[in-house]
């Protein structure tokens, strides 16, 4: 005789957790823009009100996934040290390296701009990037040509329009190219 | 009495001159990703048929528009003459005046890369910035350096994350940006 498996229920916080996951999933497959919470909730297995009722609506949920995205870039940064360069080589390996989560920071009109967390993650990877930045050149256009030059390269990459050479990886060119700034 | 007016045919270039156009305001609202061959149609007034005989499908409007917008940028450089600086300038100015063009010419994934049009407009456009930046510094990660830099600052401003200080155009704050890269 056989028995049906009832579903496991998920903790809390592994539930939050699946549903991030998830939705990264359908990010990366159909962009920020053509996220659906019944189709996250699909892909993690659970009903269909499970993402309604911890983000409350599709904005909800691109809000948390942005605000993981930037605390993961500040994270990255800092593994890297207050350098310049070494900044610019961890935000382009960041970016490339997070398709999904960069593409969400990346579409202020589909996230809660005003979300308290979201504020603080942005404001604290702000403050890396601009303390980095301003080790090599008090000049503020430093700080934005800097973060404009890596955020180019990783947008170029991964449109696919610009690739790294024969035997050379994406920190390699990420670090030539932050090489030809001043400061 | 009153007569119902039959549509004036449109002259064959004239409608794909209207297609085209309808399709940008369509890239404006709901993305490349979003674009349909039915709701251009709807939007140039003509029949559905329309779109797919000039361009075959989604991906050849696409790739049209794409061509046009290369083209664009060409003649953006060219005005400005061979400067390193000025092209910079040039390149953000077309980027944030053109958003729909520019989406679509970031967008490899849905455009046919091997259309002889476009690989003949992307190779001007490719000979116009490399012949920009050879002029100031001979060594090829300035070009790319370049390249990323105001393709950054361009998708930095057309994502909100940046705008102009008070005070301050566009153009000025990619001149400001450009002169912090060496060369």
């Amino acid at each position: 005789m056989w028995a049906t498996l009832a579903p496991v229920p998920y903790h809390h916080g592994d539930l939050r957790r699946a549903l991030l996951h998830a939705a990264l999933d359908a990010v990366t497959e159909h962009g920020p823009a053509g996220l659906s919470l019944r189709d996250v909730a699909r892909r993690a297995g659970v009903s269909h009100a499970a993402p309604a009722h911890h983000f409350g609506d599709k904005a909800g949920l691109l809000t948390a996934l942005a605000a993981e995205g930037w605390d993961l870039l500040v994270e990255a940064l800092r593994a890297r040290g207050g350098d310049f360069r070494d900044q610019g080589v961890a935000y382009v390996l960041f970016a490339t390296g997070h398709p999904a989560h960069f593409a969400v920071m990346r579409a202020p009109g589909l996230t809660r701009e005003d979300d308290p967390a979201l504020v603080a993650a942005r404001r604290r990877a702000d403050a890396a990037l601009r303390a980095g930045a301003a080790s090599a050149d008090p000049d503020p256009a430093t700080a934005l040509a800097g973060w404009a030059l890596v955020h180019g390269l990783s947008a170029l990459l991964l449109e696919g329009s610009v690739r790294p050479g024969p035997g050379e990886d994406v920190a390699a060119l990420a670090r030539a190219v932050t090489g030809r700034l001043v400061g």
